[in-house]
């Protein structure tokens, strides 16, 4: 939309007041029963306006967990590559949390049958989060902390697989020191077993 | 409810009828448009009998993958734990396929967002398979095949971790090279680093 006249003010206005109702609808009463309906009543403005833009509830709320990411292009590097691992993990530990009301897993969950939200939520929130980490581990392995034959698609999968196994499972979030050793026994399994050196 | 008379038998056959039904209806068209109506039309029977029984598709869809769960109360066991763990997995893989109508993702989407479902499908179809799981990890410890400090509750985040993660984020599930991959990295990382023996 163009920047800078009355009418795009008012539809920026809009548009933040749609995706705050959004966030408090959720975490009142969760995801299951926000409706299209509930969030423009909230919000002050009509249905049509919130289907202008977006085709679903879960449209919206991707957007607004969008915006709320904090991750940005680069990822944490305090050259500690556990305590990094650690915060990247925990952002998606908060997102989820409580596992009732978190506006992201609602999206997960609905998402899981819709192929089309599924694949916008891996374009637009998933894919710049792998990214973004796999940057971090690609420093590691060219400062030495890890291993340069790391299978950065295994670190992938074992580091954040644990959370959402967690979540679908209700098995809770891992606390801290469980996801301490987590972070341990993966940053072992990604080095190579010193029983086999190359053979000369 | 009491066996051998007609009204149990025809309770029975109704139960069964409803439950060829579900998945029927599951596979055909995904468990999202799965209808407690439709499931009735198809059965044969009236919707107030499948309210008899059970308070939601959820909870119909539950009792379908209890039924057809092929975990028994002994976990394999070829001796060869990496080749176990591979059939252990498998049947999770195979619950989840394809992702867009199968049940079992369907039980897990709407398990995420209701606490009651979620205890259920914790306490009929996960917990029993985590100790059949644990019990093949006890067995390998004491056998030698895994350490005896291996911590079991990371090891059943690590190996089913990644099957939740992928099925969450619609990166698909682990073909054999990835899944025996996995396996071997999460042996890997039980197995106590060699460079720390413990002090005389």
């Amino acid at each position: 939309m163009p920047q800078g006249s009355n009418a795009s003010r008012r539809s920026e206005s809009s548009r933040r007041a749609i995706l705050a109702a959004t966030e408090e609808l959720c975490r009142e009463s969760g995801y299951r029963r926000l409706t299209i309906e509930a969030i423009a009543a909230r919000a002050g403005v009509g249905k049509t306006t919130i289907y202008r833009w977006w085709p679903s509830k879960g449209a919206v709320v991707l957007e607004l967990l969008d915006e709320a990411a904090v991750v940005g292009t680069a990822p944490p590097d305090t050259g500690d590559l556990a305590a990094d691992l650690r915060s990247l993990l925990t952002e998606v530990i908060e997102l989820s949390t409580p596992q009732d009301s978190a506006p992201g897993v609602g999206l997960v969950a609905e998402a899981l049958q819709d192929p089309e939200l599924g694949r916008e939520l891996r374009e637009r929130l998933i894919e710049p989060r792998i990214a973004t980490f796999k940057q971090r581990l690609r420093r590691a392995q060219d400062t030495g902390e890890l291993s340069p034959d790391a299978d950065l698609d295994v670190a992938l999968d074992l580091l954040y697989g644990p959370l959402y196994h967690r979540l679908a499972l209700h098995l809770g979030m891992p606390d801290r020191a469980h996801l301490d050793a987590l972070i341990t026994h993966v940053l072992r399994a990604l080095t190579p077993p010193p029983e086999h050196p190359p053979t000369p």
